[in-house]
């Protein structure tokens, strides 16, 4: 199945300039989204994964049925204000200021080997932000799934200590 | 499986006096979140559901695998901004203001039989806002599955036209 179909450019979304991948076109297809689930748990399945991770809002999509195809639990990483136990939180650098994620420090126990799953890679920098997250918790990042991958963005750069996989590449 | 023993009550978040029920507990449980996505499956799996829609950020937690378990296809509902393709949208009051929902005009045809799936019914407002958008591009919804339901805020009373189902009570 070449998922390429089921996923929609929008040209100048969310600015001009941008070449946007849309993948609500994907998801709202039954074939689609099977396969791309079944596709992300089958690259993960023989690496004695401990637990899914997901950032918002986009990971939260793809990461839990991905938890689910496993049997494994799924640990949202979520804007500042969301959590509402305590949390860490680490800022990254975007274009113009800064963002922030946090996650429960509960959530994750030193030695867990955890897998990110999330939509897109682009930059790296959120995906690069999750990971340190999980590792600042003594979690060890296992594996990177992303459904598509900008590969102009170079995002593999900054997570170049990491396997990344991709399901699409653009 | 009695899913309270997964769900943590943090009081005063997000502002004092209320009582926030925290599912994150229950996500990275596995057996807690597979049973959970079996039971929402199972309330949907005889009433011929076409597709299921899920509010951001939490709906897209639990609607996708519903989603994946019934061999459906998922819609997003999102917080203005972030659908990239022609919307739908909705306003609704909160306490205080309004807040608005899009949805892709073209997810839902006319005559899909939708069920609509998120993490919490508390006011109902946020469901309600989802029901009526999806109405409004000639979907019908068939089911509104909750995991937690708090009776005191009286949410089924706004959603008496549909059906509701949750899976725990407060």
């Amino acid at each position: 199945m070449d998922l390429r179909n089921n996923i929609r450019s929008i040209m100048d979304f969310p600015k001009e300039g941008i070449d946007f991948k849309d993948i609500t076109t994907l998801l709202k297809d039954p074939a689609a989204l099977n396969y791309t689930v079944k596709k992300l748990a089958e690259n993960l399945k023989d690496k004695n994964i401990d637990m899914i991770v997901g950032p918002e809002a986009r990971g939260f999509i793809l990461g839990t049925p991905v938890a689910y195809e496993l049997g494994l639990g799924f640990i949202p990483i979520r804007k500042p204000g969301k959590l509402p136990a305590e949390i860490e939180s680490f800022s990254y650098g975007l274009e113009y200021g800064t963002d922030v994620l946090e996650i429960h420090r509960d959530a994750v126990q030193k030695g867990m080997r955890v897998a990110i799953v999330d939509d897109l890679l682009a930059t790296g920098g959120t995906l690069e932000a999750a990971a340190k997250l999980i590792e600042k918790l003594g979690g060890e990042i296992v594996s990177i799934q992303v459904l598509i991958e900008l590969e102009d963005m170079k995002g593999r750069e900054i997570l170049s200590g990491y396997e990344v996989e991709s399901l699409v590449q653009y």
